[in-house]
């Protein structure tokens, strides 16, 4: 009989962002009235609409696709060769980086990727990760049957978890032990921590000497604001010896639902055969995305090359103005509400340490039922995440200054 | 150190596709007069523009994306409720086949989801294909190591290969010994051969009583004229237990650009984890989606919507008339050049017997020299393919009664 695949099995049926669907569909239902004034800061989704140069080369697009002599049919799978000249030269050579336009890989999400990648890698490799993290990182190597079943606090087995916390400015030191992968997220989501050049240096070191390989999502890389932290992984001497970069356009272009994003893969990353030989992973994950898609919406790929042009990268700077604007609003906000809080500065998340003795869950329905706010529990991130919520900046300035204010009215109960 | 997936390095260096790339190009270069006169019936992508529906239906999108109030951002990975049901109604319920609309799961193409399908399967399943078959079904189970190296006729160990032949209508029959997972393609790429309700069944019956899982590929159902073949695997009673549909709207609205497609997995198909229960995969794919993928693009979702208005299913009826009408041209072409020819009736492909004693790279390589036409070697699709070639019907009029003129002047080399 046909088999499933098992590994599924062992993911916890909980998935984060639905029971916060659940609890919030529950409220409103009971609190009609309230439900009008719902905020929702809890998914990282931006709001604001496409930029104009965006929307004008997507309508030429459009009508390039109208007529025969500019129809376009299939593209190539690893994205048309203008958009991988425009990504390699302005996101990386332009800053001084070295990577070449067929190290780049356009896609249509970097969540799909941060997933696919795995399909590359053998299944014996030691997976760190941190702790909190985004859970893709985790459910995807489940998935793949990298892990050992979940424990009573939701940890897999077989998982390195690397502690976040103040004292290491959320960024995780390399561990003493060795490990095979390394998921890095700078800025981070959800702690909206950057790992400075020395941590990443530290990190580069450690994978250069273990063999491993860094995998560096740098999806939030423009709200760095701080000119001293880098903004690739390959601004690091060795790095493109031991790291993949994931790139997104959903937050700087706001193509959440335009979908498209990219990954680089420099053709001097190698990684071992199970007979010991040492060969590039460039020509594997050419072959993945060949094999197993079929490259983005031709439409999609001209959206993507107008955020380069000078118009699109004045626009651009602009959203993120705004959602940074946004972000230190929401810092202001929670600070004055008496709160500690983190990130927010070089990234549109707050990390915000709950009242002492109230839980992440906790803190969610008192701010969902005083606030009428969503947000998202730490602990939702992982166990090291117990004790603090998200706040994303994603939204109207309206609706940002008025969470600031609720959060100041916030009264939390008194401790049991 | 870091260890890469070895089964990658099993897959064949030479695909068909960059063999015949690298022939053309030589070609080219050697001949730049004949260069000129190049019409390519190769590859299976399509050349005319998009419906005018599809057009309006993209601009009103773009200009919902250039306005707060209308800007969408994360859609549902699984798509959009109204396209879901669009498709539902349309495709299935219309024709009387049950499929509720939570069982459509939208996504970014066809090829995409044949090879993710394996993420939700276990890995020691035995898997059915059919020779000549199209290669991701292979490639992908490689892969993903479902399969042993490949011997010198380029098939591969533990696959279970099912003949196509002409005293089979090229539609493989069930094979004695147990399979779990069976591919099957109809209308078929790359013999244009369809299944017919009997043979449909005869497999139908074979995977409920094996307790197997069919992989059914209708990416070129829209191709089928005769009325007595089934457009869906769910028209056969039972299928519903036993198999999963993937469709596409690359071949009818013409969208290999544009990137859209659906696979359908009922809710009541079941398989069995490794302790022996039977469980539903619908869960696993939906779970598959919403981690490993973020959904199609908005502005395309809406482009596949416009293709059931009324306007929409007139102007595809139109393109999939244009190009029927030219594999009609091109099977008359190729008959009266002397050579027998299957397909191109109810699919966009002409399956051709080359002359006695010519191999499929042969006439490719006079087909190109004399005709100055790029069609596809049948070898190239598995062993049983050799001694064919593929003439794919996606073209202009005027080319393909170009092509019908050149197949008739050839000359072919006298039998050695």
């Amino acid at each position: 009989m046909a088999q499933l695949n098992d590994n599924y099995l062992k993911l916890k049926a909980g998935y984060l962002f639905p029971e916060i669907g659940r609890r919030v569909n529950a409220f409103c239902t009971a609190n009609p009235e309230a439900a009008r004034r719902l905020i929702r800061c809890g998914i990282g989704d931006v709001t604001e609409p496409l930029p104009p140069a965006v929307v004008a080369a997507l309508h030429r697009a459009v009508d390039d696709m109208a007529v025969r002599e500019t129809f376009k049919g299939y593209g190539p799978e690893q994205g048309y060769d203008w958009l991988r000249a425009a990504i390699a030269q302005n996101d990386f050579r332009r800053r001084g980086v070295e990577v070449a336009d067929d190290e780049v890989f356009v896609s249509d999400g970097s969540k799909c990727d941060c997933g696919s990648i795995l399909d590359i890698l053998g299944s014996k490799n030691k997976i760190a990760i941190s702790d909190p993290v985004y859970p893709v990182y985790v459910d995807t190597n489940v998935m793949a049957g990298h892990t050992g079943p979940a424990n009573a606090s939701g940890a897999y087995g077989k998982l390195v978890y690397l502690s976040c916390r103040p004292s290491n400015g959320f960024i995780p030191e390399p561990p003493r032990k060795h490990v095979d992968v390394i998921y890095l997220c700078s800025p981070n989501n959800p702690t909206g921590a950057v790992a400075s050049r020395d941590q990443l240096t530290a990190w580069v070191k450690y994978a250069l000497a273990n063999q491993a390989i860094i995998l560096f999502d740098a999806a939030y890389e423009a709200y760095i604001t701080d000119s001293a932290i880098p903004h690739s992984i390959f601004e690091i001497p060795g790095a493109r010896e031991c790291a993949i970069e994931f790139r997104s356009f959903s937050k700087n272009g706001g193509f959440t639902g335009v979908r498209c994003a990219f990954t680089v893969v420099p053709k001097t990353l190698l990684a071992q055969t199970s007979t010991g030989e040492r060969k590039p992973l460039h020509p594997l994950w050419s072959r993945r995305m060949t094999t197993k898609f079929n490259g983005v919406s031709y439409l999609v790929q001209r959206a993507a090359e107008a955020l380069y042009s000078p118009a699109g990268e004045e626009q651009v700077r602009a959203l993120i103005e705004h959602y940074l604007g946004n972000a230190k609003i929401l810092r202001q906000g929670a600070r004055k509400a008496g709160l500690k809080v983190f990130g927010g500065v070089n990234a549109p998340y707050i990390w915000v340490r709950t009242p002492t003795g109230v839980t992440s869950w906790a803190a969610f329905d008192e701010i969902l039922a005083q606030a009428n706010v969503v947000i998202t529990p730490g602990s939702g991130f992982g166990s090291k995440g117990e004790g603090y919520f998200r706040i994303s900046a994603f939204n109207s300035r309206t609706n940002v200054e008025e969470v600031a204010r609720r959060l100041q009215a916030l009264k939390w109960p008194a401790r049991t």
